[in-house]
Formats: C-alpha cells, sequence, structure tokens
C-alpha cells in the first residue's frame, strides 16, 4: 500500500534493520527503543491484521517468527522469546500492516517474572550493536 | 505427553470449555478467570512452545487462531484481537505445551489504550455464559 511505513520497509523505500527475509516475510528491528532485541515479523504484501490475512501468507509469517526465535535461543545467547500481535485499533495496533512482535528474553533480564507479560522499561543498549549481533543475514 | 494438563484437555480427559476444534488444533476457555473472553490455542500434539514445534502444525495452530478471531470479531461483538505467546520460563511460560492466548479486544473495554498492551483486571462475568456467546461448535 503506497501510504503504508512497513510496506516501504519491506521494499527497501524506507532503510529498515533487517534481520531476515525470504519471498513472503520480512523480520526488522523495531525502532521503538522499548526493549534490547525487539522485532517485528511482518508479510511484504499489505495485510492490516490477521483477521484479513490470507492463512498462506500467515503460515510464512509464523515460520518466519519460529526460524528466527529459533535462531535467538540457538545462537545468541537468549532463552525464550515473547510473542505479541495487535490486531485492530481496539486491541492497541498502531500501525496498520500486520505485525508479530518478538521480544528475546533471559532468566532475570527484568522484563517480568514467570507468569508476567514483559514490560518495556526502553532499551539499555545501542539498537545498530544489537543488531549486529542478532541479524541472520 | 501423560503428565500434561493440555494435552489431556486435547484428549478430553480433563474435560476443557471447548471453543473450536478440528483434527491438529483445539481452542479451549482459559479459566484463570484473568478477562473474558480469554482462550488458548493449542497443538493437539504435544510441543512445548514455538521453539520446538514442527512448521507444519505452527500453520495449524495460527490458522486456528485466525479463524477463531474472525468469529469473534464478525459474529460475537469484539472489535479486535490481541495474541499472546510466552515460549519458555524466563519468557514468563507456566504451562510447558505451546498455547497462544487470544484476548478479545472493544473500544474502551478497559483493558488497556491505544499502543497499551492488555492487563488483565480479572473476568467480569460467568465464563460458562461467555462460553455459550463465543462457542464455534
Amino acid at each position: 500500500m503506497s501510504d503504508c511505513v512497513f510496506c516501504k520497509i519491506a521494499s527497501g523505500e524506507i532503510p529498515g534493520l533487517r534481520v531476515y527475509e525470504d519471498e513472503h516475510t520480512l523480520a526488522f528491528m523495531d525502532i521503538a527503543g522499548d526493549v534490547d532485541g525487539h522485532m517485528l515479523v511482518i508479510p511484504k504484501a499489505h495485510y492490516v491484521s490477521i483477521l484479513d490475512c490470507d492463512p498462506n501468507t500467515l503460515s510464512h509469517v509464523i515460520r518466519t517468527v519460529k526460524k528466527v526465535s529459533n535462531h535467538l535461543v540457538a545462537n545468541c545467547g537468549y532463552e525464550g522469546i515473547d510473542l505479541m500481535c495487535a490486531n485492530g485499533e481496539s486491541a492497541g495496533q498502531t500501525m496498520p500492516h500486520l505485525h508479530i512482535h518478538i521480544i528475546p528474553r533471559k532468566t532475570n533480564d527484568g522484563l517480568g517474572d514467570k507468569g508476567e507479560w514483559p514490560s518495556f522499561p526502553g532499551a539499555k543498549r545501542d539498537i545498530r550493536e544489537v543488531y549486529e549481533q542478532l541479524k541472520m543475514m
């Protein structure tokens, strides 16, 4: 979609810190600066949310989420992964292009205890430095 | 897995408020009582998280998440859907069987504003009454 920021990141028109990509999906660093290692996985085609996304594309998206998550745990020193996805403004969605948040976790990382959802206390490290450690390409 | 509560709910050995099921997946009401309409989608086969779940099963799970989400918005008066999934104890996971949380949302439902993740203020309605309105089968 011509005025969609995430479509422009997918196409390369707007630069992004690309962690992984394939034909259908892209994983890139979230620049909100709310928590270190925060990434987003999106379909390259424009869908607002899971509600309008076709099932095949959604399968590609979740497979990329898994691929990136496995990489973060196997190769980057993380122990767990929180996934979050807001669908619709009433659900808190602010960017109207389907995106799944990946929050990589470690024990005692200060983002929340067992049974709690992660807090977003602000990133502590330079995003480019984190990116260099986490990117898959 | 023989001692897994979610495997027992999937098989029917432990009763659950079953919202939707097919060959590979089950959606049922979360009985935590933390927010009205809270559901979980699981694979019927035992996987701890997305990290060990095979990609095909994961595709089935996300397609069921979509199916249930579309139902909640199209037929049950909800406007949006929050999805959350903790993978690993360090990420807050308490039940070691892959599950995706579905939190159905409405504008001004008191669970959080735009750009915020939902809070869990406690259910306000009887879970069986909610279940009767939301079930797909």
